[in-house]
């Protein structure tokens, strides 16, 4: 029986299931602490400090954002070390100073000439010295030097010279969201850290300490089998994980920790279709699993206990307004699902859905109770 | 030259370009007006207060909201004519009450005996006269009742002898977001006010006044040529227009005021790719043009003016990254964009890139003020 509030409350509402987020934190964070490493998870898929608490045990606990927005609230909320993992734009570097003013051990990210510069001028200006990190590609997925780059200590000796500190290199499979088999997982996770690694043997041959390798995707994060010498290992969606990380074969359907609560509203009987208040700005418009093994549309129907309805899938998204489409010869008809009634759909992408709602509504783990965490919003 | 405040103001971000905006407003209304009908604008695409200001001349002036959010919020702004235009859930109705309670007139939708029976029965429990429209299909788009249906008469009878009013019938020609010709359009304009006309002499000669026939999208707005009989228009993105209303033949480049403006954070000169810090955060996920005669990507590089850029798109979008990929033979090369130069980008979907955004940076007719608009968020 799923618990009164979800019955009661207004939808359409984005539904966590706690035990199931704390189970999926457990099982990353157990993992890297066998392999000697540790975990810097990436706060941008809920951006929350309510969901942040079970991730964050002390407040100098290595975390990663992808906002100074994120960065300012962590801080404000107590949180002390923390990756800005999106290239600098110099523009920005006043915001990550008061930051450091404040006590904040902000680390910034680079992989350009004119950043180092930009960044080693504002440190002389300003008497600053920064932490950097250094961008390496690993897969060619998007930003980033290669390891053999001559770049790289040319970038290392503008950071150092200018007094500000080369903290690390860091690396990001992003690749690996395409992967197939578990074998290409962990190829592309041994690749992620070879790179790195690499990399950062070439600055210490050339004088610089540069102490931390940081790598991670939420794929490679749960098959690399050797993080020897490696720093930490960052993941975002890990916690709640979606259906796109189901299709990669990272998670089960049961770990999908995330899901939208919808009221069906009105039926099309002559084409099977049942109308839901969630359309894509509660589910997003997000159709990751579109290139996949199984395009799940925009999203998987469940009922309220979050079991799955098989093949039952949210077809088409207006504003405001879900299509899930009864498929031909399906066990179901349209007055199974009455107006009124109410369902969950899992959804595609859990960053891109979760950015849909200013908050969130929590199921606790007695599978009762109701806690609201809150979104940071805006850049 | 671009305002000052444009070229400072920490990115990514909205802008407006209110001279746009309130010409493409000026357009549609004088165009209805001739006619001889009157704009019921669709406020869910900016969901804004201020924007607000620019399309409800009274507080009475009719309006249309997706959500009881927006319901709330634009009523405690003191409008008071407010036609919600999506199928009524009944657990919804005690939100309704209390917005009539107030004084503010709230239409409700509904197109089935349930939903019927919901209202009456909550109408009788608490002594209310709901004011309802039924919605009427017109193309298969999405929900409502054939001009034809029997259920029609059926659910004016259950409205109308619960105490509540049938205020009228709502017809809304979402197909018309797919025509590819002008004759396309004017032919499912005319084909939706033919079938709400129907209908509504139907339920005349069934002994119900129904004096509301409310037709409208974006497209059948502007090439309906005879609206003889149709109380009122619905339009939404009207106001700002985006890439799939161009590619539709609605507007022109030039007539689009919404833009998000970003920062080049890098490049990767080998695959003659621009990174920019607007990823689907700040553009959304919609890829509306995909299936279009021209497909625009995640949006169309412009210029800090608003100048497009010929061919150049963003291609993919992380969730703060995106990458603008420079055409082989392209005219620019990667250093045409330096790191912290900054570029506008034209949006496919402006309801859903306004979606990402909890304010709007509204530059001033005379192109240099700086407006901050609010968006009201939630359900």
């Amino acid at each position: 029986m799923p618990a009164d509030w979800i019955t009661t409350l207004d939808t359409p509402f984005l539904l966590i299931e706690k035990s199931k987020y704390l189970r999926n934190i457990e099982r990353l964070y157990s993992r890297v602490d066998a392999l000697g490493s540790v975990v810097r998870p990436h706060l941008k898929t809920l951006r929350s400090i309510e969901a942040a608490r079970y991730l964050l045990k002390q407040s100098d606990s290595p975390a990663t954002v992808s906002t100074l927005a994120e960065a300012e609230s962590f801080a404000a909320a107590g949180y002390t070390n923390l990756l800005y993992a999106v290239g600098i734009a110099p523009h920005k570097l006043p915001r990550v100073a008061a930051l450091m003013s404040k006590g904040v051990n902000i680390h910034i990210l680079l992989d350009s000439e004119r950043q180092a510069d930009a960044v080693a001028a504002f440190g002389k200006e300003h008497r600053l010295k920064f932490s950097v990190f250094i961008e390496v590609d690993c897969d060619g997925h998007r930003g980033g030097l290669p390891p053999d780059s001559d770049a790289l200590p040319d970038l290392a000796r503008i950071i150092e010279k200018s007094g500000s500190t080369l903290t690390g290199l860091l690396a990001h499979a992003g690749e690996s969201y395409n992967c197939r088999t578990e074998d290409a997982i962990l190829a592309a996770a041994r690749a992620e850290c070879a790179a790195i690694k690499t990399a950062g043997e070439r600055l210490r041959t050339h004088g610089y300490a540069c102490p931390v390798l940081s790598v991670g995707a939420t794929p490679t994060a749960h098959f690399a089998d050797d993080l020897n010498g490696i720093s930490e290992v960052r993941a975002g969606v890990f916690t709640t994980f979606d259906l796109v990380m189901k299709n990669v074969g990272v998670c089960r359907l049961e770990d999908i920790a995330i899901s939208v609560v919808a009221t069906v509203i009105g039926h099309n009987r002559e084409k099977g279709w049942v109308f839901i208040d969630a359309g894509w700005m509660a589910l997003s418009r997000d159709r990751g699993t579109a290139p996949q093994s199984e395009d799940y549309g925009y999203g998987l129907v469940c009922n309220l206990n979050g079991e799955p309805y098989e093949n039952l899938l949210v077809t088409t998204t207006n504003q405001e307004h879900g299509i899930i489409t009864l498929p031909p010869q399906s066990a179901f008809e349209v007055d199974n699902f009455p107006v009124g009634s109410r369902v969950r759909i899992l959804p595609n992408h859990a960053c891109a859905t979760a950015a849909m709602h200013p908050q969130y509504h929590v199921l606790s783990e007695d599978g009762q109770g109701h806690e609201l965490w809150q979104r940071i919003v805006g850049w």
